[in-house]
């Protein structure tokens, strides 16, 4: 036994051979807890509750025909193999269409994971001891933070500017150690934001400086709002960046399809901390995600898909712009799901919410992100969910709760 | 920084902001390493090999056909539902479908796992501090070693007789305290035995008066060759058993879906692990499993599937009579996929294995299963992938290899 104490959990009598006990958990789970995000979908479970809260991918770019004829495709061209035991780091095919994608010469460099949640998983597995310092921005994405959690690390906020992490406060942070810095260099979530190429060069030349890893996800780079494209931390420094990449958002979540490419010498551990957690990736998703993402066929789906996003933003915007008006301030986004913003001073985005889901509207307070407390008057706004007439009532909504809360 | 130093990566310069830098790994990587049958499978990539060391089901038992129906019907039925995200404890109707079938009368017991492997990986989150005991047969499966190694338990083995786990052992194993028992009572990889239902009974009398939880793995319980059935650990003792159960024997490991049922009080923090580690299993494939096992569909396989693998292990033992006779002993087991059996005192199982291969044929030896040393002699045989005349020849270049070897 450990000297270090887990909670206990009572386990009620019900069975023949078992008596009323208790059941020792290991000191990590007093770090797990439910997601904020989720908690508040289930307060929206009414069906009268207008939600800007989520982040589901919108549901009508799924390809549902798209999948029917692929997994014809992948069963027709292998079906026994498409449902047998598979390869830990998944299956060669997919390995080398990421390889390509992201022109490395050396497909095992490539992991295929259940979503990018469990890459995130696989690296706390991987590089965080208890107490060891990690490195992010503030806000940042709360799935992280729950992935990291059991590892029990400790968290080191990166204040940010409209470019994401801030290089001089980074510097001050990793001068005091750090396992890894975890960035979202494009559409963060829940900010928005983008960095510039001069950004990623000088984040990756403070890594440097400190000699610290940087773990790179990012589920949203291709839902980009114009025509700039800046590279993957991951090809700027392929020896110090694990990067995370996810089929979640451009085609369909529910396939978990993602991938991490690991600079070379973590490819061993990683397949082995990858075996020990599920053995591998199904192969029937990924063989039927493979037959829908080759030849080209998931870089068709991009135009649309940013169209789309954009005018959600668009719409989303437009209905802040007509009902909230100077009560919420925003940057715009130039790519991604979500929408970061402020209330005025003195609102609590929390007291709020109980106002807006009294009304049908519902949001994510931005402290949410926060690994600590967070600024109370921060919000998070996701755009993919309704469309032009519900952002107009979700906006208006929004207003009345402001109005009874007194804002 | 932790004060426990982990192992270092020595990480190739090959970018242009990276220059040649260690990372440090987490201490619990020191435990992870290869599964020793995925890497004797590498060795019998050479088409020639005969291999009777692999764990696959039977590939000619898998679906294919039905699986492209029920694709349909997935997505016929709701296809932008298995393709969005979903619950981390899993789709509603499979998490039902698994407590009808197991009588529960709380479907909220219920976490669907990406695997058995994942649901032995939340095990392991959920339950153990470093230096932890855990008790488990000797030999035990080598997946759920892998599976709790990064947790850094200490192993506490018991020891078996021909039903399995010895109760007497068990009681003194279980009197120095242990966080759990982890228990195959049914065919048991690699030993194939079975407990009867007075065995299960005294099991879990010691692990009551001890106040030890039970993890109940079961992927191999419909795999039985004659009509002898008693009930799983957790019907006996639903309040101290958390059970593992898996589609992987009976339909296919390809889709990744199994299911823990877990007694009441561990299903939140059980979701809440789940959620950090992958968020959910893929709602695509649980969403396909559940039209594959529905309304019977599931049961309907069990009778061919029982009759192929006890031909199955008939074939095996036969040829093993002609070829190989008393230089091997073994159990016939009643069930399952493997034969554990011994060669004779003096045999080296892993250096037979290197004049087996040269020979052409493979087989794990027995060691492989064990935390530490192991009996030398000792070897498990898998039935599962070869046909009759592929069992002959197996077991004539088997011969062989005794022979090349002295023994």
């Amino acid at each position: 036994m450990t000297a270090a104490a887990g909670g206990a959990v009572a386990v009620a009598n019900g069975g023949t051979a078992a008596s009323q006990h208790d059941v020792r958990l290991a000191a990590r789970t007093e770090r797990m807890r439910p997601s904020a995000i989720r908690e508040i979908l289930k307060l929206t479970d009414r069906g009268d509750v207008l939600s800007l809260a989520g982040g589901l991918p919108a549901a009508e770019l799924f390809p549902v025909d798209a999948v029917a004829e692929a997994t014809q495709r992948a069963l027709a061209a292998n079906g026994v193999r498409a449902l047998q035991y598979g390869p830990s780091a998944g299956l060669p095919e997919l390995r080398a269409w990421v390889a390509e994608r992201h022109a490395l010469e050396d497909p095992d460099r490539v992991v295929v994971t259940s979503g990018s949640q469990q890459g995130l998983d696989l690296v706390g597995k991987i590089l965080l001891d208890p107490g060891d310092r990690v490195a992010l921005s503030a806000p940042a994405y709360m799935g992280a933070l729950r992935a990291f959690d059991p590892y029990q690390p400790t968290y080191a906020p990166v204040a940010m500017d409209d470019e994401g992490l801030d290089p001089d406060a980074l510097d001050a942070v990793l001068a005091e150690g750090a396992s890894f810095l975890y960035a979202v260099p494009d559409f963060d979530n829940p900010s928005g934001r983008r960095a510039g190429l001069a950004r990623r060069e000088a984040i990756l030349e403070v890594c440097a400086k400190h000699d610290v890893l940087v773990v790179e996800d990012a589920p949203y780079r291709e839902l980009r709002f114009d025509d700039v494209e800046h590279p993957p931390l991951a090809a700027l420094a392929p020896d110090r960046v694990v990067h995370l990449g996810s089929l979640s958002k451009t085609l369909a979540p529910g396939m978990r399809v993602a991938w991490m490419i690991v600079p070379d010498g973590l490819e061993e551990i990683t397949e082995q901390a990858k075996q020990a957690t599920d053995l591998h990736t199904g192969t029937f998703a990924q063989a039927v995600a493979y037959e829908l993402v080759r030849d080209g066929a998931l870089e068709a789906r991009f135009p649309h898909l940013r169209t789309h996003y954009r005018d959600q933003r668009d719409r989303l915007t437009a209905a802040l712009a007509r009902h909230v008006g100077g009560r919420l301030t925003y940057e715009v986004p130039p790519g991604g799901m979500f929408l970061w913003g402020r209330f005025g001073d003195g609102v609590d985005a929390n007291a709020l919410l109980r106002e807006a889901i009294d009304r049908g509207v519902a949001f994510v307070p931005g402290d949410a992100f926060y690994p600590g407390d967070g600024p109370p008057e921060t919000v998070r706004l996701s755009f993919s969910l309704l469309d032009e007439a519900g952002f107009d009532e979700a906006a208006r909504r929004l207003a009345a709760a402001l109005d009874a809360y007194g804002a």
